[in-house]
């Protein structure tokens, strides 16, 4: 029997990634094809199918090929669209499925946001082997999240559900791309850790080798560096960041009651200087019924791959779907 | 064939509620017994499983009792157990379903909590009946809740949650009875709203005939009566309950999506009162991709009953999972 494979293909804003992967989690292979933006998606779809058979075409062995699963920013799973995701310029609706049968009739062909993709690799490959009940958090330039309720990813009535990095964590706070104010994202994420160093610069006088680089010209990885050489004000921040992840973490935990919430990308790499105070903010902020319950945890899976596996993983999901 | 029927049973601070339905949700019988407090449980229980086989016997039919749901207050569905209910004065930890089985055999001897048992009521029964997401919000005294994801009553991983009367919808804000600060059961329930009032009556120079009455004697009744009077002061607490229920369920929606959010209880039945303030904050506070799509609604189901019916219900949906 030839070993039956998915491919997981990961859409970024520059690059797209593919990988094919077994059911074990095994990555075969990998290849990267630049994400065509702004161009009719026809175009993209061309080139990506042809690097896809290519990819599946050089591999040692023979496989058969049973779903392809796409992670991509704004994407419905239920409906397949990719909407409004105005940095690929492919339009506002994309029915990204659709256009992808018209190269490939396999039984799965799936689409999610890269967060729910992550949740869905975690339980299959990672640390959420075995829980029925957790959340995904990905802290990278927004906060995204995928929420694992009796072992199904929430979608909620839309496909929209988990849009945690949008929950309101300080009342008119700082301003979000969503429109409005406060978003968990505005502070937990990598932005948002340098709006916090720029908000400390103005109204502290804590001293800080990060005063000297221009406003706007912050990265994260700045902000980790100078916490690592025991900066002052960049260990504020990562306190700060904390405090408002913690708090939040404190309220989802309300709503699902999770066995673990792990924290992934960019900012996650930070380790202890973000895991400890998210968790004692956390602890703090918690109704006495889940005190010391919920395990803050760091991704299992390597960064770099989890965005394929956990495309991939959701191919399998959905084929055991289809086979009930 | 006999019918075949669930036992409900609803356990207040001062009386118990037992009512006899079909799967239907047909309340064939019913009947009441004082919730004995500060007692042994045994001496409760044993009052308890007489006036059951009483009411069951005194029907006009015969009947096949398949099982007995039980909604109480901090209930855990895992365990079985009511844990930390003070008010009731049974212990710390009560192994309730355990010792239930001590007087009944029925393939399914269930607790939960009132709000889950309300919400899988009005899922069975309700309004809610086809839909497979959706949250029911119970604002008496406190505020409950029962989340339906994918149809299924989430719990969590220890059985406790949707416990989103405990989320924090206002940072250090009023005491809770939780021990910490803010939650949103201490501003969207019965007794929120008359700490509301007390607020404006200190803060504000708005007239009101509530000024008349002593702080700590109000009711929320009487908040209700004063607004359809007109009551300038009732109306802007009635607004301002609205804005905190209406920012929190704005919330709760990024996380679930649901189809609907319920309100049911003393609160909810101020109608209008409640609902368009709710409503209208709901939407100015929601993310964009949820505007406009998630219902706010009443509980369909008759609130002197919608407790026994739900409990009966989690009956007949453990008898599902039973036979799968």
């Amino acid at each position: 029997m030839k070993k039956e494979v998915a491919i997981g293909i990961d859409i970024g804003g520059t690059n797209t990634v593919i990988g094919v992967v077994d059911r074990a989690g095994n990555l075969l292979a990998e290849a990267s094809t630049p994400t065509l933006t702004n161009t009719d998606v026809k175009n993209y779809l061309d080139v990506l199918s042809a690097k896809i058979n290519e990819t599946v075409f050089e591999l040692d062995e023979e496989v058969e090929v049973m779903g392809i699963g796409v992670g991509a920013p704004s994407s419905n799973y239920y409906t397949g669209e990719i909407v409004g995701a105005s940095n690929l310029g492919w339009g506002d609706v994309v029915p990204f499925v659709e256009l992808l049968r018209q190269y490939y009739d396999y039984p799965a062909i799936v689409l999610t946001n890269d967060a729910n993709s992550a949740a869905v690799g975690e339980m299959m490959y990672g640390g959420a082997k075995g829980m029925k009940n957790f959340i995904m958090l990905t802290l990278g330039t927004g906060v995204g999240s995928g929420i694992v309720i009796n072992s199904e990813l929430v979608l909620g009535h839309d496909g929209f559900a988990g849009e945690l990095g949008h929950v309101i964590t300080e009342r008119n706070g700082r301003e979000c791309g969503c429109g409005r104010n406060g978003c968990l994202e505005t502070y937990a994420s990598a932005t948002g850790i340098c709006r916090t160093v720029s908000e400390l610069n103005a109204n502290t006088k804590i001293p800080s080798e990060l005063r000297k680089v221009p406003s706007g010209q912050f990265t994260s990885k700045m902000v980790y560096d100078a916490a690592v050489k025991g900066d002052e004000l960049a260990l504020e921040a990562f306190e700060r960041t904390g405090e408002m992840l913690g708090r939040a973490i404190a309220d989802f935990v309300a709503f699902s009651s999770p066995e673990a919430v792990f924290l992934f990308g960019g900012l996650a790499q930070a380790g202890d200087y973000i895991f400890k105070p998210t968790q004692k903010h956390m602890e703090e902020n918690m109704c006495f019924l889940y005190s010391n319950k919920v395990q803050l945890l760091p991704s299992e899976l390597d960064g770099a791959k989890i965005a394929v596996l956990g495309a991939s993983a959701v191919v399998w999901k959905e084929l055991e779907q289809i086979e009930q």
